[in-house]
């Protein structure tokens, strides 16, 4: 009886005021970080309908991905722990930072967030469709999904780089970093696979363009980069980390 | 008669030595910001005469937006609260943070700020005409002012966040990240409604360009999507916030 | 006699140990700060040779000062203050914030720092000239100094509003908060003026070009606008400051 | 005997488990910040397969530069004290602040992380050769080598100003002061030498590519300037410092 009563207790802990408070925090985050990052696709596409991208393109699908996450992010880093990204609740559940019924709440809200954000820029922005992410000609799926894993990889790196709390007074910058390590990844990938690293940007944008191909590639990768990421630091670089100082929820007295 | 004690007391509140250096600090906070905006769309003008908005100059002002209001926030941050905005002070006003008074003196404050700083350009550059925030063929002005209230909503709501007295060490990097999602706005909102999320910026150009043309776009979003803003992080995400840590004059001994 | 006294003693305080670790960093700074946005302005150049200015390069430029400028600040801002700017040195004696012998080593330092750094990009970079700065066609010359001392007032108002030993936190983005107002200024005033809002790096690559032509436009704009900034801040913002704690030359234990 | 013994245990001290780990963080580091910069030059080869740099194309690389540098910095800072550059790591050897057994195996873990991260993108982006640096034509080899030199002075520089323990608040944005200075560097000196400033970053290109030509470019100029700006720091700007409170290994209880 004891497993089964953890894990109704779990299940409870996991629709607490300040549990539904981080729920309701990632889904505005994650609703705006995608509003942004899609909207900036559409918003290229307009100034260069015949184009393909260009350096320009590039660099404001860069800019608004690192300027858009470093955002959100400080907006939700106390509320929900600002994951922002089924990838990062991923690595956070594998490595026993939240618990598995609070991990699926997040995914929830994550995913719903995506989507109806991608609703509203295709509602707002009439006659455009969705963007998707899509692979370079030369590419294979295989390789494309190594690369978003990779790319997954330094950005959950940088997360739990970004939490530690024996950081000290730079924990004030950690929002920033993480943010600017993605812009950086659009740069180095985006010809090639897009540089998504979050399976919710990826599945909002193709849920509402009706075309889930390549789909796969935006979740394997990237679930196992961010995993291995956070198993990573926990047990090699920072093993006397206790296991809860990084988590998801924040209890009892906020911030 | 006590109601009308409260007004008068409250109206004396609103022209004491540290109000009217509030509306100093947010007078000349504005009118850079307005300056730089609205300057940069000049100056992308003058490089490129004959071509329409392209991927550089949608950086342009994205940049311009970012760094400007990252810096002229940090300035005002301790002296006005930092509004540099009338959707800012509005809901601010609505939360009941400030007084009406004081409210009204931030917009007039505000609102003179822009149009001056959109004045002293149109002199300074003599033969250009001041840009106005325009919007996209294919959107309608409802679909353009919902658009301007979406921005406004995580603009206002990163403000929240980063006055929210319980950051601690992040408190310090709070007008970084209200600057940086102000800018991926733009990249998102720019070839489509301009990305304003600023009645005062419209405003000032509007008034100095002659052209009063979908101003209420302008107005009605951004000041409904900030309100909303302000509630609901209020009442939903920190409650127990109590109702005057975020204000915006500061009293007594000033920083 | 005791006017003389203390001219002498004034003196003395300015060739001190920790003085002269002051100028050397004014010297670094300035040298490093001018190579990146002179030598920015000839690698725009190299790269579209017959192109006049476009958004990309105003970009290039834009960039250049405001990750430069918070950079070399950073490195500057406990030994010399992190002046960087005659104009800022200048708006500084005029508050009294440092004496007028200490102000002018720190002119010397700057200028000859300015100076070397575009002789050694000349001698560096073969066969290409270093460019000065330049007022556009439609713009006269005092309207581009009266342009150059806008962009400077804000400037330096935002250097006062980050030395400001009462920021607490907010302290620690000081010198971003600088560096980012001059990028933003450089977009909004780079194809009309140049957007300098700094006499040594007008002066350096004149001197090395040969071509002092509108020279002055660099330096009565930006030295009014510094001494406003500063005087309006001390007086009429936060007038209690006492007068050293924003001060050029740290003293004694240093940092 | 003694100093057998000394280097013994100076080696010893190179192999303890706090050091293993700072290897394993320079690796890390180092190869995402290779990944990133390479990267992001392929990809804006694929981008605009037949032009040469464009100044768009230099605001990419220029911005993969800051951004990923800011950032692996942040994580590897409390670690390995964030060198992910075998300059750092010289000129801290030269300064006494990490024995030569510890400093030769950070350039052997920077080295092979450069290496990995091209050969990992080679393998990935099939049908693309990996970039190297090079070159102007204008330029003569010795020139190039200065200019990288000085350009690490400043980047260097700017790595002991961020380590400074006394600098109070201000420590908690040292990363981000390093990292725009090498983005700024880029726009100053891309079209050039490249602005590598980086000796594994340019070795690990020039293995994949199998071209070393001008390769001791890359080390020469920025293993000289990185001395001279340590030892400049250490015994003119900051002399009291004490020998150890700038070092490469973190020892005891870590951060």
């Amino acid at each position: 009886m004891a497993p089964s009563f953890t894990v109704t207790s779990r299940f409870h802990d996991s629709i607490t005021r300040n549990a539904l408070r981080s729920y309701l925090s990632e889904f505005i985050s994650t609703f705006f970080f995608v509003f942004v990052v899609i909207g900036s696709g559409m918003s290229s596409r307009k100034l260069m309908p015949d184009a393909s991208l260009n350096p320009s393109n590039l660099v404001v699908l860069a800019i608004a991905n690192a300027f858009a996450l470093s955002s959100v992010l400080y907006s939700a880093w106390d509320i929900s722990g600002g994951h922002v990204n089924p990838a990062v609740t991923f690595a956070m559940a594998v490595g026993g930072h939240i618990s598995v019924p609070t991990a699926l709440f997040y995914w929830v809200s994550q995913l719903i967030a995506s989507v109806m954000a991608c609703l509203v820029l295709r509602v707002i922005v009439v006659g455009m469709h969705v963007p998707t992410y899509t692979i370079a000609e030369e590419m294979t799926g295989f390789g494309a999904s190594v690369l978003e894993g990779i790319l997954t990889f330094i950005l959950v790196y940088t997360v739990y780089a970004a939490r530690d709390p024996r950081r000290g007074p730079m924990s004030s910058t950690g929002t920033l970093a993480v943010g600017l390590i993605a812009g950086a990844n659009v740069l180095a990938a985006g010809p090639f696979s897009g540089g998504s690293m979050n399976p919710a940007c990826a599945f909002g944008s193709a849920a509402i363009a009706g075309s889930f191909r390549n789909q796969a590639v935006y979740w394997v990768g990237p679930l196992i980069g961010a995993s291995l990421a956070g198993l990573l630091y926990d047990n090699a670089l920072f093993p006397s980390l206790p296991t809860d100082s990084i988590r998801g929820v924040s209890e009892g007295a906020g911030v």
